[in-house]
């Protein structure tokens, strides 16, 4: 982590990388965690879903002990304005990266549920592959802020259209299997949660890598974002699956 | 907002009061888009659903210049870990409003949508009466921290057991809904979705009470905190549903 800055190491930029490191660390535990509740949904394996759920509480841990650090070298070094912003946007990140272990957590909850139903086509791999983009989305993010690289930065906020479009695939899909046989409804309702999780972490990643871009460039949110979730907006999308049950 | 704390006015105080007046105002526009989202959606006004869309700008950009502030208070007044303290509690509090406003134009968006649709049973005002209590839970949530009154958050906290209440109790309802015929499935999504995202502002409201109690006490969320939104963990509610579409 060293040549992130361009003047001389100061006690401010030693305290700031080992909040970085900590950062690190915990956007590791939280890649671990998509990654095993992905897995103990397509494996349906109870005892790893446990640990996903018991391993929050870590990466909760973890946040608070880096809001600690930050708040106490915020007191005792009083940056410059420029480094203050650094300081707040490795908070900010650090939010982002608990809310997608919540994530995790509550994706990982339901898998006992699942354990009892039935599988609903092809739903389930499509859940891991969406999963996986997002974990590789995250580790690129991390590894943008790291690198103070803009461009890849600008890569995973792309990416997540890609994840919106998952999504919006999943949703038609579940949509079809639930008109066509009402036993699939509970279990769809329950898979459709989850891909409205793993579709959330997407928007918790970009705004990651939106705080990167701030970082290299200044440049706000506004000025590079694109959205393409459609569920809520686009009435076609629904109304068309809407008559295929009429 | 005078009488806050207990020592004589200084330079810091008079900038932590208009954080708080930010924090204030910022609440007011939050609870107004709660109540007009809902409103849109009851009597499908999809002119106010517009409008709520539009504001939330509005709380985005009170989010902002609140982060500012509070980072420019923290830079030129260095205050001491007590008083940081209470800034970093501001900043998270409004990341939670600027969330609850997220979730109410989320909200709004599907007005557009489910103009389009059949009523489900009486699902349209329980809703409302979901996002009637969460409104009030916000406006106490921010009179307890005004007034420093942990009891008053803490019953904000224990009040977000009847939001998950509610949620379950309309989750099983759109089940049924969903089972007894499938032209409802579409609309019964939407609907979900909906009070979901309200259940999710019950929680940002909880996390706002819970900044309250550890301002005033120092006791951390896992020291009053309990959870009661089971349809991710209790088989029996869906099996039981289940079975009806079998």
């Amino acid at each position: 982590m060293n040549g992130l800055r361009g003047h001389i190491s100061s006690a401010f930029d030693r305290d700031l990388e080992g909040i970085q490191a900590q950062i690190i660390k915990m956007g590791g535990l939280v890649e671990a965690s998509i990654r095993d509740a992905a897995r103990s949904l397509d494996t349906r394996d109870e005892e790893l879903a446990e640990r996903v759920r018991k391993g929050d509480s870590a990466i909760d841990a973890l946040e608070e002990a880096l809001n600690e650090e930050a708040a106490r070298v915020i007191a005792i070094r009083a940056p410059t304005a420029t480094d203050l912003r650094v300081v707040l946007s490795v908070m900010r990140m650090s939010a982002n990266l608990e809310r997608i272990g919540d994530l995790s957590k509550n994706m990982a909850k339901r898998t006992g549920v699942l354990v009892q139903m039935q599988a609903i086509g092809g739903t389930s791999s499509s859940i891991k592959r969406m999963a996986r983009e997002v974990e590789r989305m995250l580790k690129d993010a991390l590894d943008s802020y790291i690198q103070r690289d803009e461009q890849l930065a600008i890569d995973v906020i792309e990416r997540d259209n890609d994840i919106d479009q998952m999504y919006n695939t999943l949703f038609r899909e579940f949509l079809t299997f639930m008109l066509e046989d009402p036993r699939n409804i509970t279990a769809c309702m329950h898979l459709h949660f989850i891909a409205k999780n793993i579709e959330r972490m997407g928007d918790h990643v970009t705004a990651i890598a939106e705080q990167v871009v701030f970082l290299t460039s200044g440049r706000k949110p506004d000025e590079i974002r694109t959205k393409s979730d459609r569920t809520s907006t686009d009435p076609a999308l629904s109304a068309a699956l809407d008559d295929k049950g009429a």
